[in-house]
This record gives structure tokens, sequence and C-alpha cells, in this order.
């Protein structure tokens, strides 16, 4: 079997979860990392090519799909429409307001170049926007909810980090779990941001910092706390690193409503995932597959989750994925 | 805006929940019922042509998508195999077994006349097979499991209506809760069908019928009831009629696994249905549209949900998907 050659642009906790997924997946393959660091400096988690993403041109013909791994604040928007003139592409593009021109951006750059990128690949843009739309298009006589968490938001972390006098922390963002009971009876309840989620802060100060001022700033910040019911818990530097240094996170979407007889029904998804870039970079591959053989069939541009037919996404064949699957 | 015209070929629990879930999406609308009884006779929830099957044929311009609500065991396979000669279909055979070979037949006929056949479709086959692909392309090292109920089994409560001195009877299937337990902690069980589920059956007797074998009788009945822990209730015609008169269902998939770098994942997806019937036929109603727009776009041949888009499904376009779901 001729394998599936994937590249993987950006070497950080994405990267090296698509290294460890594509590990898994006996039709693919990892060809090279390319890193704007010194490659030499890199160290990967399992044996593979580190070449400077200057350097990624050379790499046409040896790679099928190149697996974007940057950020998508800064790095997503330039690269993703850079990188799709040479390769077909995957990525987690997940800031929500901007996907709109993001896509139109990746769709005129993929089509004038032949090429698919598949954007917004993951958990969250991805298998609960494939909830969101199952189970809206399933039951038109309902509402749909998205619950986040328990999990660690890596901007709300970084946004207390910002705050002087905080050496580190942790945030992680709590689902109410009697808002998601009341989803669960079939109430339909109208909810405040403030009645969905909670925000737990482990926050360790420099010494001494103060800690009332400290804990003030956090709460005030404007969207990430202002409007939320925040804990924030002064911990040492020891009990950060021994009882928060992962990265876990999940959520929950629910679709409660009524047929026109009113009968009531509920469908819920949900993820608990002990490392939230592993499970995404393991999406991503799985999406890779899509890509690659949506590519063959001559289709090109950006597409989305919503465009892609399950069948691509399996390693089996359609016939025993009907026969194991359906 | 131009609706999409469905027709309905048999009006049991199935083709009623139809009527009622077109009802729900402004873009469908009914145009007729057919029948193989006598349509004066056939009282329908929402007013609506009802003609008998026979004349099915003079509709070929007037309707869209012909929605099959016959039952798998006899109807569905001969139905199907007809009516895509003449018409878009949808339909939701559900004999696992039979897949391919149905398949197959519908694939011939839709592509020799120019149709789009939908087969399987509903909740299981259908929504619970989304849930298996994903899940499994999605997680390359784990295990998916799949649970029914709690909720009534129509052959199994038919198998208990043959026993000689039983006057009605509703069976139960039930999840074992200790085994989904185990699936969720992630200790990816081996699990054999007796641990999986149990029965609950109800049951009234004929007056002075021995319970003692009927009860026996039933534990005894090989594949439906031998392999699992069956409990039967003796009730009244009373009880069964109050207590036991809904057709509610529903169930679970989850796949749990690790990646290489050994760190958990748990998906799970669940239904809680009050009707059973009315829920698969507000996912047909949706497949409905989604024929619709293939069929407009020159696709031909019988497809599963597993070669289906998302985006197909859905009432909203392209654009507000993306900024409304993704």
């Amino acid at each position: 079997m001729q394998k599936i050659r994937l590249g993987i642009l950006g070497y950080g906790n994405l990267g090296r979860g698509v290294q460890y997924a594509a590990a898994q997946n006996p039709d693919m393959e990892v060809v090279a990392v390319f890193t704007r660091r010194d490659p030499a400096a890199v160290q990967t988690v399992l044996p593979v090519t580190v070449d400077k993403t200057e350097n990624i041109g050379k790499y046409a013909d040896k790679i099928d799909v190149m697996i974007l791994c940057g950020g998508s604040a800064t790095d997503l928007p330039e690269q993703s429409v850079q990188t799709v003139r040479m390769f077909h592409t995957v990525d987690s593009f997940d800031t929500h307001a901007k996907i709109p021109a993001y896509f139109d951006a990746l769709d005129a750059a993929a089509k004038e170049t032949g090429h698919v990128g598949a954007m917004s690949i993951g958990w969250d843009p991805g298998l609960f926007s494939l909830a969101r739309i199952y189970f809206g298009s399933s039951l038109a006589g309902g509402s749909t909810y998205t619950f986040w968490g328990k999990g660690v938001s890596q901007g709300h972390s970084d946004a207390i980090r910002r705050i002087k006098g905080v050496k580190d922390a942790r945030q992680y963002t709590v689902p109410i779990e009697s808002a998601l009971e009341r989803v669960r009876n079939g109430e339909n309840p109208e909810l405040t941001t403030r009645e969905k989620h909670t925000r737990e802060c482990y926050v360790v100060a420099e010494d001494g910092a103060d800690l009332v001022r400290i804990e003030k700033e956090i709460k005030e910040i404007p969207n990430y706390f202002a409007d939320y019911d925040t804990t924030v818990h002064f911990i040492s530097e020891e009990e950060l690193k021994k009882n928060h240094s992962g990265i876990p996170h999940g959520g929950f979407v629910l679709r409660s409503g009524k047929s026109a007889a009113g009968n009531h029904f509920l469908m819920e998804f949900s993820l608990k995932l002990d490392s939230n870039p592993e499970f995404t970079s393991s999406i991503l591959v799985a999406y890779a597959r899509a890509v690659y053989r949506l590519a063959k069939e001559g289709k090109t541009g950006a597409v989305t989750v919503f465009d892609i037919a399950p069948k691509y996404l399996s390693p089996l064949t359609e016939s025993e994925q009907r026969k194991q699957l359906l």
C-alpha cells in the first residue's frame, strides 16, 4: 500500500500530536517537520526529518498533504494561503468570527492552484460543528446548546499571566452542571453566559505581590472573566506543576426539542480529553486522509467539515464501511 | 421559495411521523400519501391527499422525493427497487446483515434510471452509524461500543406475542449501567451480549394461562432472549395500556481510546427519544432535502449516511452554516 505522505508545518503541541496520531494510522507516514527554529535544536517525539520552513517548496513532490500546526491568531491566516499554493492542506483555524473571511481567502488561493484546503478541523470547530449541523437538521423543532470543559483555556491562562505580579497561571472553564441538567430535562432554557460556565483560576504570584489586587484585576478582565463567576486560587509553583500541568478539555453539544405531535427528543454528544492538542491532531490526520482522497477525485478549493462526506475519513473501503459501521 | 415536494409511501407510525416532521420544515411539503388500504379509510394526522399505491406513477412530475415508510422485513426490499425507478427515494432499511445486497440492488436500479436512493436512514442505522465512523476515524487507537435503550423493541414484543396464552406484550431493551461506566472509565472491556443489555418484558396473559410455562418459553427463545438476563412481569391489560403504550427508545455510542503518547479520550453520543418512529421520520425528512440537492447536482445511485456531506442536510446556505454552526 502506498502511504499518504504528510508534512507538519510548525512543531508545538499540535505538531507533536500529529506525529503521534500518524503513528496510529498504518496508511500514513510523516515525511518531514518544518520549523522556523534551528532544525538541529528541535527534538521530535519520533524520528523524522526536520527542515526549515523556507525549504518547504522543495518537498512539493514528496508530500501529499501538509498539516498546518501554527496558531490561529497570527500564524494560520498567512501560512494557510501561502501553503495551499504548494500543497493540499489541513488546518485547525478556530477564530470563529473570522471564519468567513478566512474561507474566502483560502478558497481563492486553493482554486487558483488546484489544491484542496481543509480548514477549521478539530473538535470545536470540527466534531462539535458536526454535532450542531446533524442535530439541528435531524430535529427542526428544538434548541442547540454547546458547553465547554472542564478544561484548560490557553487564552484565559495567558490573560492572567499578563497581570503584574503573576508568575504563572492555569485557567479552567467549567460547565455548570445544573444548566446541563435543565437542558437534558427538556426545559429549553435561555441561558446567559454566567449561567453556562464558571472560571477557575490557579495562580502563582510573585513574592510579595498584592494578591487582593491580582484577584480583583483577573475578575474584571472584560469578555474573559467579567461575565463569569470566577474563582481565584493562589498556589505554589510546585503545586501548579504537580497538579495542573496537563492540557485536558472536553465539552457537550446538546439538542433538545419536540416533534409536531409533542414527543420530546434529546441528543447529546460529549468529549472528555486528557490532552486537547493530541485529540485535535488525531482529527487533523483523519481529515488529511479525506483531503488526499478529495484531491484524487479532482476537488479543489477550501472545505470545512460540513463539505466532506464521512466516507472520506475512514481507512475502511466503502463496502467495508457499510458492512462494519452502518 | 419553491418547496421540496415529498410523497409518503406507507402510512403507519413512520408515515405519520414524516407528516409531522415535514410540518416543522418550512422548505418541505407533503403532496400525497400512498397506501395499499382503501384511501377513504386512512385517517391522516394532517390534511393531505391519500391515493392508492398503484397510482404512484401518476405523480412522477409532482413529487421530488418519495419517502418509503414500509417495514424492512418484507416491504422495503421490493418497494425500494421499484420506487427508485420512478422517484428519488429515502428509506430506513435496518436489517444489518442484508445491507450489502440491498445496496447493490438499489444502486443498480437507481443508476439505470438516473435517480438517487438514500437507504438505511434513521438513528441506527443512521446517526449512530455516523457516530461510529466519525469516532473511529478521529481516534485510530480505541474501541467503539453501541448500547441501545432503554426502549421498546417491536421485534422482541412480537416474539412474545406469538407464545400461546399471551394476549399482549411489550419488551424493553435496557443497557446495563455498570457496563457503560466501565467503558466511560477507559477500561476498554470485552463485553458479552449478556453483559451489555437486559430485557424487561411486560406480558398480559390470557385468563387461566400457565404463567410459569409462558415465562420459561420467553426466556428460552434463541437469539431474542436466551443470551440475556430477562425479567418477565405479568400485568393487566389496563396497566399495559396506561404505562406501556409509548414507543420510546434511545441509546449510546461510545469510543474510548488513547493517543500514542498514552493520553485517554472518551467520545460519547446518546439519544433519549419519547417516540422512536417520530424521530426516525424527522431524520428521513432531513435526508430527503439532501437527496433533492444531490439529484440537482447530477448524482445518481444508492447512498447511505456515509456518502452524504453534512452540508446537504441543513436548510441553511453554506455560508450561513459556516457562520452560525462551524
